[in-house]
């Protein structure tokens, strides 16, 4: 999954050099700093090429050496470290149905500033977009003269096409076939087509490069807001699907002739785990969901009908386990606030339902990155251009970024 | 997929030529017959490279060179076709709860004899294995002399752990942690371990390769036995999860507090739609459930709680299309005979249930393999080896199989 975007081995010694200009960016960008003898050993080039590469890096203001931190690798002399530089940063937007979040990040995974604003009412797409681009001019405020906006990564609580950004459906945005990507486009110039993912692809994304699950090539990121979503790595590789749309958990028929979900169907998992039936269980106001996280924090003891939840969440995970075989299950949004009131209650139905090979290996967990699981993850997607290939993404990069947002 | 098991590429130039003679070996065996002209724009490589390897597959009985069939390709010469050979061949066995059935197949996937037979009562893996060596026995009488059994392949109705065959869980066998793969070598001679998997993973492999799946990157194979297991292939690869366990499709939670479920469980989905919820739903009494087949054959409208069989069926069915987005969704098994008969009801319940991007993209479909998915998932397993490296593993081969088989 980390390399994907980058599999594009060139057919000229040119295109190979910009290629491991790529990789060794890549490997910079997910470890934050690491020595140039770890380079040169996970990268199984020579020290010279090593070196010329991260020469070219810090030329381009990507990255920069520093005297080595930590533990030397072999007996020699103790190896440069290469760290990543704040030369290049996207705006990663964490679009969820009750708030919004557009952080500026760095290379490295370094969130250098963060703005929050609440989602308009009746969630009129061009009215977000709006939003969207007000909260990217407070987060650009204070940056770094001379440094390159290199992409606009966009989570969407919906299912995406992949080629273009469309959003299919996002039922609790009531969105259907709504050209997301373009109306953003069309507020923030032309500096930087803005990339959409599905909100809990990118948790899982992310988590897998920098969270829970790093090392973990069997995952699934379970995204709970006001709809619930999972984004699934199988064998190290996003589950796709013949679409892009895989990973609907959330409508799973879970109770036969059950309550009525946004998607236009009865019995939806998400029905009975999503954020209207936790808000429910806690006495939470149903116009008051957006604060659903701050109530579950103010709860100590689950009452009956939270726990009620947590068996349904426990006994839908079961499915997921059996299904799946996961080495790993994140907990994302509201869910994350959930399952400490709940735990026993959901490994409980986990173990009835699970079948016992599979549940053996499963663990499920918090997320590594808190509450910014997908706001990574959008931040990750718009790396990926740039990290397949720095030259050639820096060129077309965008450097007054003001000028940009102010169309 | 198809490359499996194949993707070493050596580190010197005999180990490349070796896995180019597999490479080779393994077009023809899944084309059946192609000609050298194909090969040659297949496997990228020059003409008198492609003529040698088919030249050493000729030497080891494997391949025959004939005169072209069908269209040329190009204005030239009309290229020589390569036809798979009968000179080596592998036993299938599709080991059902209600039957049993061993096939010889040759290379192309040609079945060359078959018996079937009961499953001894009780289901004694001893006295199972010591069937399936009566039935192999029948299936080798008339072997060509000369030729070498490759391989065994065996297809269970349960979680398998791969790297030793063991039968972690097959509930409807009521087998837990039986080391099936070894009680069935200790009954052939040392000639060939026997190579186990999951009956759906070998029905999505066959229908993959040689079904109703060709040319499908993603696929879901549900076989529907007395439980109901899915092979899935995702972007053209086994979905296998942490421990190889993924696909117990049987067993997602479907109705709370529901049927009890062989696995220990209540409410699983294979409760509603196995061989049990098709009898009771036509009348045919438990002790014939093995007949099943024929019973359904012989009804011409669907009674209505046949139809509601079908209707959970179609539920059940969009919840795998929201989690997966496949291609196709293969029905194996009994579902084969159930499916004509509740097509409709199949079709409505997944346009209520599965969300429009990928219902659009989804079709429903009998396997191209008819009755025998599982048994050419079983062979094509047992080819593996062969077509990673013919030259050693034809090295490693029995030729005398009545003597293997005598022990």
């Amino acid at each position: 999954m980390a390399t994907a975007g980058r599999s594009g081995i060139g057919t000229n010694q040119e295109d190979v050099r910009r290629h491991n200009l790529g990789t060794v960016l890549g490997h910079v960008h997910r470890a934050g700093r690491l020595s140039r003898a770890e380079l040169t050993a996970r990268m199984g080039l020579n020290r010279s090429t090593i070196a010329g590469l991260v020469t070219e890096l810090e030329s381009l203001g990507l990255a920069e050496q520093a005297k080595p931190s930590g533990a030397r690798i072999g007996a020699g002399r103790p190896s440069v470290d290469v760290k990543a530089r704040t030369g290049a940063y996207v705006l990663a937007v964490d679009l969820r149905v009750d708030g919004l979040t557009v952080a500026r990040v760095g290379l490295g995974g370094v969130v250098q500033a963060r703005a929050t604003g609440p989602v308009p009412a009746g969630h009129d797409p061009e009215t977000i977009a709006s939003s969207v681009v007000e909260l990217m001019r407070l987060v650009v405020k204070d940056v770094e003269p001379g440094s390159a906006l290199v992409g606009v990564g966009v989570g969407v609580p919906g299912i995406i096409r992949a080629e273009d950004g469309l959003v299919r459906l996002a039922p609790n945005l009531g969105w259907r076939d709504v050209p997301f990507a373009k109306i953003l486009a069309e507020r923030i110039g032309t500096f930087a087509v803005p990339v959409l993912g599905n909100d809990a692809d990118l948790g899982a994304l992310a988590e897998h490069l920098r969270g829970a699950g790093v090392g973990v090539e069997d995952l699934v990121y379970l995204s709970g807001e006001v709809g619930v979503g999972a984004g699934v790595i199988v064998s190290g590789h996003k589950l796709e699907g013949a679409g892009g749309y895989a990973g609907e958990i959330g409508h799973m028929p879970y109770v036969p002739q059950g309550k009525l979900c946004h998607c236009g169907a009865r019995g939806c998992w998400e029905t009975e785990i999503g954020a209207s039936a936790i808000a429910l269980a806690i006495g939470c106001p149903a116009e008051r969901v957006g604060a659903l996280g701050e109530y579950l924090e103010a709860v100590h003891e689950a009452p009956e009908d939270l726990r009620l939840v947590g068996r349904h969440l426990g006994r839908g995970l079961a499915g997921m386990v059996n299904m799946l075989n996961p080495r790993v299950i994140v907990l994302g949004g509201y869910l994350r606030s959930l399952f400490p009131l709940v735990h026993d209650d959901v490994e409980s139905e986990l173990a009835v339902h699970a079948l016992i090979a599979p549940r053996e290996l499963v663990r499920v967990t918090l997320p590594g990155l808190s509450g910014d699981s997908v706001l990574h993850g959008a931040a990750e997607l718009a790396f990926e251009p740039l990290l397949a290939d720095p030259v050639g993404r820096l060129a077309e990069a965008c450097l007054d970024v003001d000028a940009a947002l102010a169309v």
